[in-house]
């Protein structure tokens, strides 16, 4: 698959201008004041289907040939992919089988089968979900539509990188920083191709959950390493073996390093997500706003932006972190 | 005082462009869907200081003479002016003092201080605010800033509507009803004001707590009703005793009608802002989006806006609610 280019994401943004969500970037004066900083939140989570995900899943659905896409499509996905998946396909008219874990929140399977996919739930810890996908998507004769390591998908994420850009020129604001979630990283592979063009003096930042900071390191070693079999974290979105092959491939060149956070640090970043800016976030959108706000990046005299990539948590979850952390 | 024109307004949101944020307007395709309608949501809890209040004080403190300006500003409020007015006075350089009731919100009064206002606590059952209110800007020859009655106030306060108008445009949509908080009327009466030259067609409704019905009760009679005075309701933003003077001037012109909706409705429509939209709304804040959801007003073939006015709410409160609705 060849990797995506400026132009892929550019494309994307066209296509996306009139079915994704253009997200506001929010600010807290008392919160810029604390921080000696200016801290610009990017709220994916008030992208349609609650996370970035519906822009790749869109982009990608709308590319496929038309004469094989009333096939269907077969995703794989812990939930925010599945549901940006469900969404795109329900929108495009065609049918969709995702495969989840069954221990995925219940509100993204929810909202997964609302958007009328058929979800085939697996068990995490014994079977491949790789495999489960694409013997699903053999005998349906269905397209798989791959998470991260594509370029389609990669440029549909990329479109909040571009997004961002233009946002912080209507400031009349230079990015310092962008500090970016990052699972397979497709998504800060797209924003760092869309910024290497549209503001290539900003720093890129991958922010990972502590256990899972599979690309903080490999970035360090200069090739792919995995993570531990029984690394554990609350941080769902954000939960992958190790960084995908094509995202990589990108991120090697254009991201500048990576920071990890504690499951701690991230629920505080959740209530003050609450408190200053209104915004549900979920544990994996809240990462790189828990880098900032736990001081692990300090943000003095700087313009830094954190993607809130997500905000699809279980309430009961939601309830457990306002009481720990308010 | 003179009544706000329409170019008021205009003025208004040329001024606030710069100032205040441009509040999204979110859809959410599964809801549209079970409702058979189109519901838009203008997200005004992701203002600046949580509210659409920041718009009218920041308004207001721009067009006080800057010769008198520097003494200072004085307000009473429950939470929401409070903390716009502080937020506004602060980025005028101005000192504000504010009186609040002792058991409002605890992040309201918080937030009022953080930005730097005096906080004056007062007995909502036994004194008079206004008065309170009154005798400190005398005693400290500072300007008062009343919540609605004020063409300055209620010009700001309609930019939320302007906003809404330019975006259902881009959107291409028609705007069948616009469903909107109504505690003094400010709001509402600029948004009115605003829609009856940017979308004459568009029917106007105001929501309020059940208890606190003065204005839908006020519209029927022609003159303005009080509401008894051991009505209770959580919606702390919209405990007023009676209609604006000057709001219910223009209201009783331009708006249509009232709906009442209990505090449970209320409830179970900030359970599915988080759900649906990722947006933390305020008990006061969330009563259109109540109307709606309810089945109060059935939407079906309709588009419709309603206006989520704050999203200030105690996270305890906050998680009862979940813990309740979901």
């Amino acid at each position: 698959m060849k990797p995506p280019q400026f132009k892929d994401i550019f494309e994307a943004d066209r296509l996306l201008r009139t079915h994704a969500r253009r997200t506001p970037l929010l600010e807290s004066v008392l919160l810029n004041e604390k921080l000696d900083g200016r801290l610009l939140i990017k709220a994916e989570a008030l992208q349609h289907t609650g996370s970035f995900k519906f822009r790749g899943a869109y982009t990608k659905i709308s590319r496929i040939d038309p004469h094989i896409r009333p096939r269907g499509v077969v995703a794989y996905s812990s939930g925010n992919h599945a549901q940006g998946v469900a969404a795109a396909a329900r929108l495009h008219g065609i049918p969709s089988v995702i495969v989840m874990p069954s221990d995925a929140p219940r509100i993204k399977i929810e909202n997964t089968r609302a958007y009328g996919a058929e979800v085939v739930l697996y068990d995490r810890y014994s079977e491949s979900r790789e495999r489960l996908a694409e013997n699903l998507a053999e005998q349906r004769n269905a397209i798989l539509i791959r998470p991260y390591d594509d370029t389609d998908i990669i440029a549909g994420q990329g479109t909040v990188g571009l997004e961002l850009a233009t946002q912080a020129r209507e400031l009349a604001v230079s990015v310092d920083t962008l500090l970016c979630p990052c699972g397979g990283g497709g998504l800060i592979a797209g924003c760092a191709l869309a910024l290497q063009t549209e503001s290539p003096s900003t720093e890129i930042l991958a922010v990972e959950p502590e256990g899972f900071d599979d690309t903080a390191r490999s970035l360090v070693a200069g090739k792919r390493l995995s993570n531990a079999e029984d690394a554990e974290s609350f941080c769902d979105a954000l939960v992958v073996p190790q960084p995908g092959e094509l995202t990589f491939a990108i991120n090697s060149r254009l991201v500048q390093g990576g920071l990890a956070v504690s499951d701690l640090q991230t629920a505080a970043a959740m209530a003050q997500a609450f408190h200053h800016f209104k915004l549900v976030v979920e544990p994996g959108g809240a990462v790189a706003l828990a880098a900032v706000l736990s001081g692990k990046f300090a943000i003095q005299g700087k313009t830094v932006v954190v993607v809130c990539s997500g905000g699809n948590v279980d309430p009961t979850l939601y309830r457990q972190v306002l009481k720990k952390h308010s």
